[in-house]
């Protein structure tokens, strides 16, 4: 509530976004989309369909991102990303993002981006005898993304600090070498969700993720499947939940019972089996209206097109308005 | 002339440019204005102000490119670039180029540019410490222009066959991965002029150039301070022409008398001052027509400005067009 005597500040802005390489699951949902949903109600939210991004690692199947843009679209919509509230667009579509990455380029130094740990870690894991140009510039992209909408709050996992770190040096420097323009964002780090095999974070690469499309009977069978103390052999056998997966699910779906859990869990008074019979109620909850929602949308594969059509002509207009700004600055809008 | 039973070939593409980072200088002319003046007059040629690659290496000081992007103009115009005939356009104001060049990154390797020979000299010679990544890109960049127009000759500069071969190695790659939609360019290697300080290449960061805008005593003046044969003291001395640069500019300038002058300078039949006078007369002759047009120009800044956005224009149409069928190739073209 505002009132006349007071300055209404300027709306912030969110920018958020998921690379377009398959279906969204609920690792997804508890470190973005959960906020997200909630940030849409007092931010100015963009959410972009990374498929540009996608490209980095998935250039030589493109076929994979015609066909994700759509799901991941839905799983936003289920998820309960509201359009009349939240702009979602398709970056591949907003040329003004690819300006921006090649104007930061010229002042962005080879060896910090190869030192970008996540560059690092991804380029490891992956296995590249050598690195593609367009990978290594994936900080760069990401600033551009960011910058182009002027957003100073990104909802992300905790290994994109060091890219918004990247984003952050960038904005700095664009402003001293320019003008003051760009706006410097903060990163909002989210939640952490274990896979099912426990251990390492749920990702659908490692086949540990349940898929935001999952049906009851998939739910159930996954979590039956997932992996436990295996020092419990009998219900009365002490467990130790923080070698479990599923405590920490209970930590993260069911907050408050998740104490209790922990002591019957350690003194032998609940059987893996009843534990994990909590856990489904509860991830059942969030389904739930996850599942209604994508009912609601999923034979009405226009109408998301026409979503993504309009949310991405939106965000062309901010992001040409920041180009136009960008020139200006630079002193490269000639014919001004 | 064609007549009915002829199929019309389809006109062959020219792209080239210059990086607007200062005035132009006869080392441009006769490495590549002279010829560009020719190929108008058959291929369907695309001139680009290429102040994005002038960022590369001018990032800190965007001022000079808004000045210079008009000179460079005003050059072309004054050699006998016909806007009618040709389409001069401004790099940054075609974003498809920028576009093209985030597509290319995906599949160029970072070792690849690294081991460009051009890259390697030019990060020597300016003395980076470390390459920025901008200039790392520049061959990717240089793909991205080409191709945005189809072009399938480049007259450049001998420096160049590395960049243009990086070219179409990223041709022959896009059409394998995705579809034949791009066309492979062949480089056009123009003649090299050396500076008047003998030994390098005519250059304006070494102070060794005529510009197209001298008049005709600062023509004189840079002639008679030139270099020639150190050796030749009296005219009657016994001279070395092919380590003279007004050697070389009798070669270029006036070719059918410079095998006289080869025999009159070994023999000690001329002497030096009169030699240079016969260089001066064939470089007027060429300058005389630059300055003429330039006197037209000079005052229309209006004209140039609008030569430039009808020309900038065109050239975002056709660019516009490869980018349908680049996003078509690579199956991105989501809504269509
Ligand atoms: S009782 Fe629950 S928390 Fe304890 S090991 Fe079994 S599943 Fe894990
Ligand atoms: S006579 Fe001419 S070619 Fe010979 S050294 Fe002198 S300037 Fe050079």
């Amino acid at each position: 509530m505002t009132n006349q005597t007071e300055i209404q500040p300027k709306q912030e802005v969110v920018l958020t976004g998921d690379r377009t390489t398959g279906k969204l699951h609920l690792g997804h949902y508890v470190g973005s989309l959960k906020s997200r949903v909630q940030l849409q109600q007092q931010y100015e939210t963009y959410i972009m369909l990374a498929d540009v991004q996608a490209l980095t690692t998935h250039f030589h199947n493109p076929g994979l991102l015609a066909e994700s843009v759509r799901q991941v679209a839905l799983d936003y919509l289920s998820v309960g990303i509201d359009p009349e509230r939240a702009t979602i667009f398709v970056q591949s579509m907003v040329p003004e993002i690819a300006e921006l990455t090649i104007f930061y380029s010229m002042f962005v130094s080879v060896s910090s981006l190869r030192h970008n740990p996540t560059v690092k870690h991804e380029a490891q894991e992956r296995g590249y005898e050598d690195l593609y140009y367009g990978f290594l510039g994936y900080p760069v992209s990401q600033a551009a993304d960011i910058t182009a909408f002027k957003a100073s709050l990104v909802p992300a996992g905790e290994d994109q600090i060091p890219h918004i770190e990247q984003t952050r040096r960038i904005v700095r420097r664009f402003n001293e070498l320019y003008a003051p323009v760009l706006v410097e964002p903060q990163i909002l780090v989210g939640e952490r969700l274990e896979g099912l095999d426990g251990g390492s974070k749920m990702s659908k690469s490692l086949g540990n993720a349940i898929c935001l499309d999952s049906s009851t009977e998939e739910v159930r069978t996954q979590i039956r499947r997932a992996k436990t103390d295996p020092a419990r052999i009998h219900k009365t056998d002490p467990g130790h939940p923080d070698i479990c997966t599923i405590y920490g699910y209970h930590c993260i779906f069911r907050n408050e019972g998740s104490e209790e859990i922990r002591e019957q869990c350690q003194k032998g008074g609940i059987g893996c089996a009843a534990c994990k019979e909590l856990v489904m109620e509860a991830i059942e909850e969030v389904m739930k209206p996850i599942r209604e929602r994508r009912e609601m949308y999923k034979n009405r594969p226009k109408d998301i097109d026409e979503i993504l059509m309009a949310g991405t002509a939106k965000a062309r207009k901010v992001a040409s308005q920041t180009m136009s700004e960008v020139r200006e600055a630079m002193g490269i809008d000639y014919f001004k």
